[in-house]
């Protein structure tokens, strides 16, 4: 019975990561590449992403925002002159907690690839199963505020596995905190050892170059290297 | 294909709701009352458990610890000298991001209901899932804090809708965050108009007897007053 339960997951994860090939070969065939970007509800990448989208230079961003319900996150975003689209996970109750890959598939018409050299995936809120299901990215960032706790690498520590940057928000907030960052980074490599991180505050500034400067080598990058 | 998804959903929800039936009926059976407690990732719902659990009036508590991974928040707890069970959603890969009907159904046999009135169901940090799986609660708490912004009721609606009870916690960090209470409670009342709140400060212990309190009187009400 257990086994038959991972099987199952298994199958529905393969049958994700086929569609999600499909998508990076359109993606690549545009010439896009592809960062999906991903948190705890609250934890800052909206914030985040309107701290560099209007400035990336030589970069031609794009925005596909995924959201349970509403545009809001959307709209803060599309104030910015970026283009924007909306993918929304609620078609009945509750809603789907993380994007996979058919849903961004859906999506793609939607999407000014031609006019865009970076295109940003704000996931939706959610520690666990936005990690597990790849929707064609070449790249994983994940956001962690300080004012989650310590102990998140460790009780979550696919998405900090799966990430290949994180970035650590709202560390304006430390003197206010029982907070030891040397201890979140401590757990960060005892999950991911010697992952690329960022400490940063979209509030301050602090450390928004370097994120910025991330997202232009993303795509300045030559192929090879990306690889 | 759409409708199809939908349906499956439905169905899924269904079979959920029987084995939480069932769950409830155990808890009923052996007299003890059972709160479901939820919230994002690191809005402090071990630590508000940890505030009161150690000193309830006239009430005996267990807690059931969901977690994907480990078993720091259930160490964190028994060290309190409470009784604590701990359920890990990960057989394999990335876990389940909530706890459902079946999982609590399969910790049954592991919990001292002979021995306690109140079970608190510790629930996986998300805000989408676990609102929509019952698991045979009697009540539905979540924490909200406002590290995590205005916005959160309207992103997640289905969470705030199905909750009795919201605490609204690290209220000590209002001064050093650009947050509007009052928005926050007016965007609550958006989605469930009236819903009991609590504006809470597990830090400094701001509004503590209350959530005790509450606690106390989901275990002193008489059945028909719960119903």
């Amino acid at each position: 019975m257990h086994r038959t339960k991972v099987t199952v997951v298994e199958d529905a994860l393969d049958a994700n990561n086929t569609i999600a090939r499909a998508n990076r070969a359109d993606f690549d065939r545009a010439e896009v590449k592809v960062v999906n970007f991903m948190s705890a509800p609250g934890a800052g990448k909206t914030t985040l992403l309107e701290q560099v989208v209007r400035d990336l230079p030589g970069v031609r961003v794009g925005v596909l925002e995924g959201d349970v319900q509403g545009s809001m996150d959307a709209d803060r975003l599309a104030s910015l002159h970026v283009p924007v689209t909306q993918l929304n996970t609620d078609p009945s109750f509750g809603g789907e907690c993380h994007l996979d890959a058919n849903m961004v598939r859906s999506a793609i018409p939607s999407l000014p690839l031609e006019e865009i050299d970076l295109l940003v995936i704000e996931n939706v809120g959610n520690l666990v199963c936005p990690a597990e299901f790849r929707v064609g990215e070449d790249h994983r960032v994940m956001v962690c505020s300080v004012t989650e706790g310590e102990d998140k690498p460790l009780k979550y520590p696919l998405m900090f596995r799966t990430c290949e940057l994180v970035l650590v928000n709202k560390i304006d907030l430390l003197p206010h905190l029982e907070f030891d960052l040397e201890h979140l980074l401590y757990n960060i490599d005892q999950v991911h050892p010697d992952v690329e991180r960022m400490v940063v505050s979209a509030r301050t500034g602090e450390g928004i170059e370097a994120w910025r400067q991330w997202l232009v080598d993303v795509v300045q990058r030559t192929p090879q290297a990306v690889a």
